[in-house]
């Protein structure tokens, strides 16, 4: 009489996707671990393992060595030659496309770098296209595509991956997501998120972020982006467009003018050209190398750079601080250039953070730079790609191989 | 052999809850709505309120008009009298003490205006619980008190309810929730929560906030407190300090000094006496009279007043574009003095929204003043009481009356 629960078979696709997940973020686990993470028997676990495997999506082996008496349990893989995305990363300056394998494993990874100012839409997605056509061909023929995922450099608008604004690249309303769609001929959809939201999926899932309910991600491409976890998801608010922790006033009345017409923006006095500038190095390297440069020259005593790199530090650290007051988070995470900066101006950003950060708000808070590399936004890219097959495994893939 | 989903007693407490909660915020409403409000047939409703109103939480009456023909369904009505619980309220310059009955009505209502400086833990929980004796004392012998909650304006320890660091009462480290509840004497614990959060709840659930996924609550005591829904949910961060946007750093370099011990933070700009210095009113009214007689001045043509508003609206506009940044929230509020601020200062606010918000995240939102006027922290804190009678109605009635 009273409302009933979940149906039989909604549990058991349920548990199917947390398996996969399990063994798609946890690597080769034992069926006895499986068990005790999920809260599940073994048998059950035999049964949901047999199925996955008879799909395709992971196998069964015996451990290298147990080390231990008695009949092992079985170690469940994911296969990860066999099942795959295709993920992108559009950066202002580079252009990347990778095929990914279950298990978060880069297989393919192919980059086109490429001039800053004003590449177009179709630019773009021939580059990208023309990136995956081999990756894709490549591919084992048993093999199996279950996804697309695209990091884009803009406020992305969820769905349909329409860029709504994407400053560094001059793109306002352009239909990316439909269009790589298009351009690629899978007939797959091309999932597409904000290259900072990704980031700091990535780090929850894969990196310094394991564990962690409340973390804020920085970024740093030429402009400053930020993903932010609140509760163990994403803040995506209204919109889908959350988390522009880059647009946030820091100098209001004397501040750099910024890309998105504002002025002081923290992504103004933090980004590239704002370093450059204040080490007086307008003309030589630019972007991460450029950054590097710098960064280097102050650990070997430059002073023009030291000073440079405070500067900085003291805007960055007025940011993080106003993040932790905010958002109470257990983990503040540099990623991109923000690593190279954040290295060279730790102390600085540590000052302005115990000055400015309630002593509550920071008493456990931890600031580290990102586990993933320059890879960061491209592993978010496949993770959002495959996060369709890990809520329902079997249908998905009864529809990508049909 | 699959996971079990919820037994059916789970289910029936669940829904119990649920029916509770639709009447208790909605008000009194037909079994008819009911049903299709929570999905279930109207058999389901019928026993679910049965047993509600065998509790004594819920009655049933026959609508007073219809205007249609056929036998009408019955209304569904909190029993606002019988069932109640105590909140309090924590404010710099006054504490106030209530008997709330199921279905948010204020049945009872009692405040002491105090002096501002330097009231100690003691002190203050015994006004409070003096306020409390009487009310406690004159409700009808066969209502029952299910919960008790206190809004106090400082960073709170979930849980046990400890002040962590009141600045502008001069708290750190007060066990005031503890303190409170062996005051009362009533066997029950004291929910506290941090003023500006239960502000923001009691917008979100009975406001201009109902039915807003993401909101933004700004809350103007003499410091400037916030509380921020995201995805329908309470920003709380690691340790339950989350949402401080009053001490947001708006102005680092010649920032006014803050009660937290740094300078510039925005409830530093926009608060009282920063109002009240610009407005060059420095001997006059203090508080929410104050700034009334501000806002009024510059509503009369006193040019000074003018002034103050817009320079304190500038700062106020930052804040709220770097909220709507990284929020993108459906709507903003002021609530508390800021209520008073932003309608004096409503067009400077706006035009640093329009310069500093990105055009995307401000693309929908709206900005409102709080609906629940003086008594919105009052009313979140008797929210928070309710919270547990609204999860699980029957064991939380038989602990209470038992």
């Amino acid at each position: 009489m009273l409302k009933a629960g979940p149906s039989q078979e909604e549990i058991r696709q349920h548990n199917l996707g947390t398996l996969l997940r399990h063994v798609h973020l946890g690597g080769p686990v034992s069926r006895t671990v499986l068990a005790d993470r999920m809260g599940l028997n073994r048998s059950t676990i035999m049964a949901l393992t047999a199925e996955l495997t008879s799909a395709g999506l992971v196998r069964e082996e015996l451990p290298k060595e147990t080390g231990r008496a008695g009949r092992p349990s079985l170690v469940v893989r994911p296969e990860s030659d066999r099942v795959y995305v295709l993920a992108f990363d559009v950066a202002v300056d580079r252009l990347v496309a990778a095929r990914v394998g279950l298990g978060g494993k880069i297989l393919d990874r192919r980059e086109a770098v490429r001039a800053r100012a004003g590449a177009d839409l179709d630019d773009v997605v021939e580059v990208l296209a023309g990136l995956a056509r081999p990756i894709h061909r490549e591919a084992a023929p048993d093999s199996v595509c279950v996804g697309v995922g695209a990091a884009y450099c803009g406020m992305i608008r969820p769905g349909d991956g329409m860029v709504r604004f994407g400053p560094n690249m001059g793109w306002v309303d352009q239909a990316f997501g439909a269009e790589l769609g298009l351009r690629l001929g899978l007939g797959l959809p091309v999932s597409v998120g904000n290259e900072a939201h990704l980031g700091a999926l990535a780090e929850h899932e894969r990196g310094v972020g394991i564990g962690f309910a409340n973390l804020v991600y920085l970024h740093g491409d030429v402009g400053v982006g930020g993903g932010i976890i609140v509760g163990g998801k994403l803040l995506d608010g209204d919109g889908g467009y959350g988390c522009e922790l880059g647009h946030m006033i820091v100098n209001p009345y004397n501040g750099r003018p910024c890309g998105c017409g504002s002025r002081g923006c923290l992504e103004a006095e933090v980004g590239e050209q704002a370093l450059f500038d204040a080490a007086g190095r307008a003309s030589e390297l630019v972007g991460h190398d450029g950054i590097r440069a710098v960064v280097d020259a102050a650990d070997r005593g430059d002073l023009a750079a030291q000073n440079a790199l405070d500067r900085i530090g003291d805007w960055l650290g007025i940011g993080v601080a106003n993040l932790i007051n905010l958002f109470n988070p257990g983990l503040v995470i540099f990623g991109g250039m923000l690593r190279d900066i954040y290295r060279g101006s730790a102390a600085q950003v540590h000052r302005r953070v115990a000055a400015n950060g309630l002593v509550i708000s920071r008493e456990k808070v931890q600031l580290r730079t990102s586990a993933l590399g320059n890879d960061v936004t491209l592993i978010g890219a496949a993770e959002l790609a495959f996060s369709e097959i890990l809520a329902s495994p079997l249908e998905v893939l009864a529809r990508t191989t049909s």
